[in-house]
């Protein structure tokens, strides 16, 4: 029987591209995506796509009230910067950084986990491209590791301990679409975008559609997905 | 000017003593309380009126979304244990456990105090008590702060930490009354229950209730919350 995992899937190219990583390594899949108030609702219709595509029968969405504290460009009523140019991407904490996102999102992910018998969880954070987000840095993901272990019965029960995959973490966008591509994730089906249209269409612009484009003409590929501009 | 603190409120007993012991200590209290699918949601109102007794201005209540992946007494349609003895609530992780819940509420509570601008956290857990519940351990407190500092802003742009006060830790039930009491807690508008009745009644059997009644005789002082029987 394979083992399971507890794959975070939020719709875009970097989580599609880490479930399906969990795959190959031979894991038996079970998603969690969030509703959290994100201006960029259309990923989750993506990341159900993507769960379908890839054969996930345990798919689940949370229901999560993010906005109840704001402070983020992605929850609350705040600009989503836009044709920022390389250096401005790298320095400091963008706007879009949503204040303990990744902490809350593993905190679920931990919890579903504990309640299926999973020990690993899957996240596609990535320190690289997000320089900018401490939460996506691999001293947040090895002390949320030592944080999962003794937060659960593992810790108590001396039951098998829990570990935090983030197989992206090194990687740059170009490897992770390139790696992707080899595995046969279809890209078509992510949105990357902080800022769609109201047709779902990426609007080409922001920072993460600027790293998605910049990562697609590095590897080689044309992006699938379509742009409003 | 005060300095901030988050308060993790929950209506119940030991988190209104927390309340309190923040207060004296001279924060400023922003309060936070969940809605997560819990069947006591009494809780809820015994939260408001706790907050607004302490005249806390800022209480926030977040609804998230336990139920996605069930495994407790409290969120799933799993009966709330009755009339257990002291060697029976001493022993094991007890079906009212929820899965990283307590994870879950500093994650919250930690974006909470990103946002506002504070630096202290407040939770009343307590290691005695409630010796069968990972998340309410010292070593999981300390590791929750070593992480709060790495997946935010703090860790990156060294903005003064983040510190989680859980004065509780190593107070009996008894301590804990005879402290809120000194500080004017009115224990009459909280609640402990795991399985109130439709009036809002405690049942007086569950595990909670054993522990507040055997507190309160301890301390000397009569429980003001009314019981079903």
């Amino acid at each position: 029987m394979s083992k399971k995992a507890v794959v975070l899937l939020s719709g875009g190219l970097d989580s599609a591209t880490v479930a399906a990583i969990a795959h190959a390594e031979g894991y038996e899949l079970h998603a969690l995506s969030f509703e959290y108030g994100q201006r960029h609702k259309v990923e989750l219709d993506r990341a159900k796509q993507v769960a379908a595509h890839m054969g996930i029968k345990d798919h689940r969405i949370a229901r999560i009230d993010l906005g109840v504290f704001g402070g983020s460009a992605l929850t609350a009523d705040i600009d989503v910067p836009k044709d920022r140019n390389d250096s401005e991407i790298a320095s400091g904490i963008p706007i879009t950084y949503v204040p303990a996102r990744n902490t809350i999102f593993l905190s679920f992910a931990l919890g579903f986990a504990e309640v299926i018998g999973a020990q690993d969880l899957f996240i596609g954070v990535n320190a690289l491209d997000y320089s900018g987000y401490p939460d996506c840095r691999p001293e947040f993901v090895e002390a949320f590791q030592t944080l999962a272990n003794l937060a659960t019965k593992a810790g108590v029960e001396g039951i098998a301990p829990f570990k935090i995959h983030a197989p992206l973490m090194e990687m740059t966008k170009a490897d992770i679409i390139t790696k992707g591509t080899a595995l046969g994730v279809d890209y078509g089906l992510t949105s990357s975008c902080y800022d769609p249209g109201p047709d779902g269409r990426a609007c080409g612009h922001c920072d993460s559609c600027q790293l998605r484009l910049k990562g697609f003409e590095e590897a080689g590929f044309k992006d699938p997905v379509p742009y409003a501009s």
